[in-house]
Order: structure tokens, then C-alpha cells, then sequence
């Protein structure tokens, strides 16, 4: 493979994809939608987190955007809630680029919301280097994946404002030290903040949702909204 | 974004990949290495469930790829059994290719090896695209993680030989319909084989491995070793 061709062709996608970024937090900014990239593995339980975190904070004027090899499992599940989502199709990629939500920026209408979560495609490397625009990015670890795993991903981790810790309940019967897990956060990145939930039994949730309202009523304070 | 020009490396990368991969097999055919490759989400246990093979196997003369984005924390685990790993560091990317695994197979020598594992990096994405050579490839799904990853992760599913259910001692406690992502996985693919396994309790692991060395005779017997 021609290798220097190819980090050199790689090295333009990621500065046109940063470019294309920076546009749509032009339109995050002008709108006034503060915007959450939410990343995790497959399976980790991004959209039963936003399940937990919607039906806990019913007066949030949001949107989501699901991002899907096929289909729209996940938009469904949360259409149920009420809550307006749009979907995007990656097909055979492996994460959503800025392009991809340019796109739906330029036909969509936000009006009225005030957060837009963005749920990236199962992926633990690739969505960590193509920023969206978003304001934040939540990475999710689930306990069942292993406390090594800030080790073995570092990419995502170093690059994050917050980690979740989720599926919390399952802890009892899984190997997995939080202790240790949040430690080798804070060596890649000590500004990171950590959260431990249960979807399933609420715990934890309530302390997510006050760190998002903060950094929400932050952003909107600052711009006097 | 360039798309149409980026398709076109696109393709022509995984030409390339093809070709190399070509070469890979001849290498694994010429030797008599029989070679899998196992792919999963981060965290589903390929590690795990290679330990416990392992131990169960000690007949068993293999060698073990480790392909990760950083360091060597499967690789030690590993070789704590006894078993020759090699490691293959990805940088930033998210899958082996058929280069790196060509690159190893160079400089590096099997002899008296029967079997050759590739643990492929954490995704269920990108490593279904990237043939290395290998003569099957056997995709980890987590009870964890959810039984619509099939419909949600299809390429991977649609692309493999087997398909093992891993942490099945978890079952009692997610909402994980074995019989639904059976069916997903037949639809998709009828010719995948699936099972059902918990390295914790040891559960699944002996049909497991059964099918693996009924896999490898009949490569032997093919060739004549």
C-alpha cells in the first residue's frame, strides 16, 4: 500500500473534516443548540442512557441525531419518548463525519430546542478523530467491557469532556474496577469528569443530568440566551 | 469532502488489501497454518475467551497475533499460559490489515505451529472489510451488548464463518434474547455457526472448541498433514 500517499490523503480528510466541523458549530452557535456527541462501543447502552436521561428531564427542549450503519432501530426507541430524532445512514463507515452533519444542518430545523444529542456509531477508535461541531463529547464504558479499556482505546479517552460509567448494576457479577478505571482516565485526561449509572435501576442518573444542566445553563448564560 | 476521489482510494486500498491478503493465505497454505481471525465490539472477550480455549487445548500447537492499538496488555495475559503471541501495534487505526499481518509474517517463523489465532483490535466495524489471509473468521458477540447488534452491525455478521454468544453466565441478569439474535444471524447469514459461551464458568467452551478442531483436521487431512 502506498503508505505516505495514503497519510497524506488522510491528513487532508481530517483538515476538511475540521473545517466542515468548525461550520457546524458556526450553526450550533447562531442557534443557540448546545451540543453533546455521545461515543461509546457497540452495546454500551448509549440510547438506553438517553432513554433514562429524557424521561428524567421532561422540560428539555431537545433533538437527537442517531448515527447508524442501517436502519433505525435506535431513533425508534426514542421516538416513543416523544423526542424528535433524525437519522443518519452511514452505511458502510464506521462513524459520522462532519460532512454527514452538515447535511442535515442545512435541511433541518431546530427551532425552538435548546440541546441536540448526537449518538455516533458503535466505535471505540474511529469517531474520537472526527469532531462533529459538537460542544462536548461523552465517551460511555460499560462495566461488562473491562476496566483496561481507557488503556487499550486511548484516543477517545485523552479527547472526552466526561466518561459514563454504565450498566453499573451488572457490577456485582463482572470484573471491573472503577477505582482503577477512573485512575487510568486521569492519567490521559484529568480534566475528564466520571459518572457511574444504571440505566436499568436509575442510579446515577440524576448526577448526569445535573452535569449536563450546569454545562447547558452555562453555554446558554454566556450567550445571554 | 472529495467522496468520489475518496472512493476511488477507497477501493483502491481495498484492492490492494485483497491482493496482499492473497499472499498472507498463500504463506498460512504453504505452511500448513491454519488461521482465524477473531473480531468483536470492544470488551466481548476475545482475550477471555482465548485463555480459557487455550488452557482446555494444551494439545493444541498455536500461536496468537495480537493486534491492539497500543501496548501489550493481552499479549502478557497470554503469554502468562505459555502460549507465543505476537503483537501488531495499530497507531491510530482501527482494524489489522493484510500489510501488517504480511509484514509479520516476514520476519517472523511458525514452525511446528498447527494454528494461528488473529485477535483482531476492538471494533465491529472495520475488521469485517480488511481480509487478512485468515481461512475463518469468528465475530464475539457480548449477551451484553445486545442481541440487535446483528441487524445493526451487519457487515460482520454477513462476512463470517462463526458467530460465539460470549458471557452467557451474565444472561440471568440483561435482556438478551438468544434466540432473536440467532435468528438475526441466520437471516443475515445461514452458513454462520453459532455459540453460546461463558469463560467465566466454563460453560460452551468444549462445543467451541470442538468445532474449531473438527475445522482444523479437515484442513489437514485436505492438505495432507
Amino acid at each position: 500500500m502506498h503508505e505516505v500517499a495514503d497519510m497524506h490523503k488522510l491528513t487532508a480528510i481530517m483538515s476538511e473534516n475540521e473545517h466542515l466541523a468548525g461550520h457546524n458549530r458556526e450553526y450550533f452557535d447562531e442557534v443557540g443548540l448546545w451540543t453533546v456527541n455521545l461515543m461509546s462501543a457497540p452495546g454500551a447502552g448509549k440510547t438506553r442512557l438517553l432513554e433514562s436521561l429524557l424521561s428524567a428531564w421532561p422540560e428539555l427542549r431537545c433533538s437527537v441525531v442517531e448515527g447508524d450503519m442501517v436502519g433505525e432501530l435506535d431513533a425508534i426507541r426514542l421516538r416513543k419518548l416523544g423526542t424528535e430524532v433524525f437519522q443518519i445512514s452511514t452505511g458502510r463507515s464506521c462513524h459520522l463525519d462532519a460532512l454527514m452533519m452538515g447535511r442535515l444542518l442545512d435541511r433541518e430545523s431546530f427551532s425552538g430546542k435548546e440541546m441536540l444529542f448526537i449518538e455516533n456509531v458503535g466505535n471505540l477508535v474511529c469517531p474520537a478523530e472526527f469532531w462533529l461541531g459538537e460542544h462536548k463529547k461523552v465517551v460511555l464504558l460499560s462495566v461488562t467491557e473491562g476496566d483496561d479499556k481507557p488503556i487499550k482505546y486511548p484516543v477517545i479517552f485523552r479527547n472526552c469532556d466526561a466518561v459514563v460509567f454504565t450498566k453499573s448494576d451488572l457490577l456485582p457479577y463482572v470484573d471491573f474496577d472503577i477505582r482503577k478505571a477512573t485512575e487510568h482516565i486521569g492519567i490521559l485526561n484529568p480534566r475528564a469528569k466520571t459518572f457511574s449509572v444504571s440505566a436499568r435501576n436509575g442510579n446515577g442518573i440524576d448526577q448526569f443530568k445535573t452535569y449536563l444542566k450546569e454545562e447547558l445553563e452555562s453555554y446558554r448564560s454566556e450567550r445571554g440566551l
